[in-house]
């Protein structure tokens, strides 16, 4: 890469935000960061996940900063990202490279911008805020990238460069189209099922107690999520959600058919095998690779 | 303990009977093993697993054994364990221990016995088989007995020593109906679906490829337990799954008309706090205790 990233700023200091901090200044880049909450700023600046701080989104919209930082994450909600990178507009079209990290892409729209890509850095945890930053959140995770805005290629190439060598991610690159209908089956319908499945156990009033199998546990976990969020999740990407959830009914029903006429689960449910050899290769790719 | 347990057979040696087998070795027990299966048997004699092996039930069922071995845990499906304790007859009534690990409990009846306690250790894996069994699978965990065939206080005293200080396991109490109620809301359900989640994936066709996110790896892991064996679950407490579902169900419906109203998801969908201080809770036992 003839200019790799050397400088970033990072909006946003949560989970996503800080833990892209944190691994960049691992890499030896130059961090600054801001967030709208004053006290995480400071939280990043005491425990030393960015370098140096901006203390609002007008002093950011700067035609000072070109030249000196070479990429901008929006790390902030679904929702705000829109707000966020609208703010940005003086940096538009200019040398540096901005992006996000939002779960859902369909609502972002940036006309006339040769400077803006969407990506989707794949990793997550129940844990939120500043505090939950770790600088091995990516290390061998995927990061799907969109350009729906048709950015330059050296935007483009700059970005790519930054989340492989700089992250360690693997990146790939589809339609916004396609990023909201395959996360919607494999990111937001299991967080859908996971909400409903803890609240039926809390409205059957079931004690629990800490009976939970290793599965119950990963359902926990999971509906333990961030609500605002994911709330926005699936407000955005409704219609792709809701699709999934008719498919899954069918899948339930079918099941629920083998249930109460006592037949064996067909071989077909443990077709699984099948996705379970992908996870290999990704833990392998992990293991090879860093 | 004045009469602990020092010598065991244990029946059926998957996943569970295989790891209490080793956990028992490994705290001094001497473990005999039996499995239908000629090739498990070998497998545990070569690794060490066991110390002696059967050749067949009819072998075990026989007076014999009486004041040799001190229990006899039943590790086979949920179905095939009324069966093998019902040909094990001769040792009904007398000084040894018979308990199972089925993790459904209504269809087992047995008779007339003053030595048969159930037992449900709460712990499991997608692996399955003897070469899947580990020492440390129990440590921490829960195991639920049930009483239901008013078996003498001396058995439930040595079968419970036996899971707390042998198997390092918690040890809790409760009838046959409120275990099959309990179990299919926190374990059967999750189960099913996640057989059904990845099912609808396969369904719907969707290139998962390696985009899946942490909660699908979860779905994926726990759909790729053993078939057999879920089926047989799913058909024995066919009925209180089936109830847990039509809340689930009502969960997902209340969810559903949040997300299409555009709705923030309240606040009680983030009630998990609660159950998640209670995994804190076995995390924190199981780092103080062992």
């Amino acid at each position: 890469m003839n200019n790799p990233v050397k400088e970033i700023l990072v909006i946003g200091l949560g989970l996503i935000g800080s833990s892209i901090a944190i691994a960049s200044r691992a890499k030896g880049i130059v961090v600054h960061g801001f967030d709208i909450n004053e006290s995480s700023i400071n939280k990043a600046i005491e425990n030393n996940i960015i370098d140096k701080s901006f203390s609002s989104i007008e002093e950011i919209n700067n035609k000072d900063l070109i030249g000196k930082v070479d990429l901008i994450i929006v790390s902030v909600s679904p929702k705000n990202t829109q707000d966020v990178i609208n703010n940005l507009d003086i940096l538009w079209n200019s040398e540096i490279t901005i992006t996000d990290t939002s779960s859902v892409k369909n609502h972002l729209s940036f006309k006339e911008s040769s400077n803006i890509i969407l990506s989707h850095p794949i990793a997550g945890s129940d844990r939120s805020g500043v505090e939950a930053g770790t600088e091995g959140l990516f290390i061998g995770k995927k990061n799907v990238i969109c350009n729906p805005f048709d950015a330059d290629q050296f935007h483009v190439d700059r970005l790519k460069d930054f989340w492989t060598h700089a992250l360690q991610m693997r990146v790939s690159e589809m339609s916004v189209k396609e990023h909201d209908i395959l996360f919607a089956v494999t990111s937001h319908l299991p967080h859908l099922i996971s909400y409903a499945l803890i609240d039926s156990i809390r409205l059957s009033a079931t004690d629990v107690d800490d009976n939970a199998g290793a599965g119950l546990k990963e359902f926990i976990r999971l509906s333990g999520s961030n609500p605002k969020m994911w709330s926005e999740i699936f407000e955005l990407n409704g219609m792709n959600i809701i699709k999934s959830l008719a498919g899954m009914q069918i899948s339930i029903n079918n099941l629920l058919e083998l249930i109460t006429k006592n037949k064996e689960i067909p071989s077909m449910f443990s077709h699984s095998e099948m996705l379970k050899n992908e996870l290999e290769e990704i833990k392998n790719y992990k293991e090879d690779k860093f």
